[in-house]
């Protein structure tokens, strides 16, 4: 059992402007997300829990069509199948975990989210 | 569906100089924890998977006897009934997430790990 260096692993492309490093554990998926300012993640929804924490910046994160304004110490859960979308009002660093795990996220050739 | 604010939760003494601000979610754990410089976590196990993120400081994480350092970038899957323990080697914050949930950060009253 090591540790995992984050640096090392590929980065995916979510969407113009997000990348993610993602860490695929036997029941979890974490996902450390880079966020340029003003990038745009579009609505999408999948089976998964999610929880999103922020670890530096300002999101608008829209579940359900209500925007919400995520900063550091804010927390948002999304259970299953919710739709959501999201916007960065800052470079933004988030760790989002969700289980099961994303098993869309194991394959480095994630297409992206998509309008 | 609402931001949780971590300031407005109750804070958990896990140890001497370890408190975590603790969000259950319908089947994951996401714990904000910080350590002081020279706090230790005894070790212990528990049955839940764990995924360890360090957002900032330096962190020895002993598992199953083996010491690591844990610094922002390292990950560290631990699964479930694996012996673990923490020293900080400085002020640290981490992440922590399990699954499933933890039930006892459920309570008000943790006792805190024990030698």
């Amino acid at each position: 059992m090591k540790p995992i260096e984050l640096d090392l692993l590929l980065e995916l492309q979510l969407a113009p402007g997000i990348t993610a490093r993602v860490v695929t554990a036997d029941s979890m998926t974490v996902a450390h997300v880079h966020l340029q300012k003003g990038a745009i993640l579009a609505e999408h929804k999948h089976i998964n829990e999610q929880v999103v924490n922020v670890i530096e910046g300002e999101l608008e994160l829209t579940v359900n069509g209500e925007p919400h304004r995520l900063t550091p110490g804010k927390v948002m859960v999304l259970p299953g199948n919710v739709p959501h979308s999201g916007r960065a009002i800052t470079d933004v660093r988030i760790i989002d975990v969700f289980h099961p795990v994303r098993e869309d996220f194991r394959q480095t050739s994630f297409a992206g989210y998509k309008d």
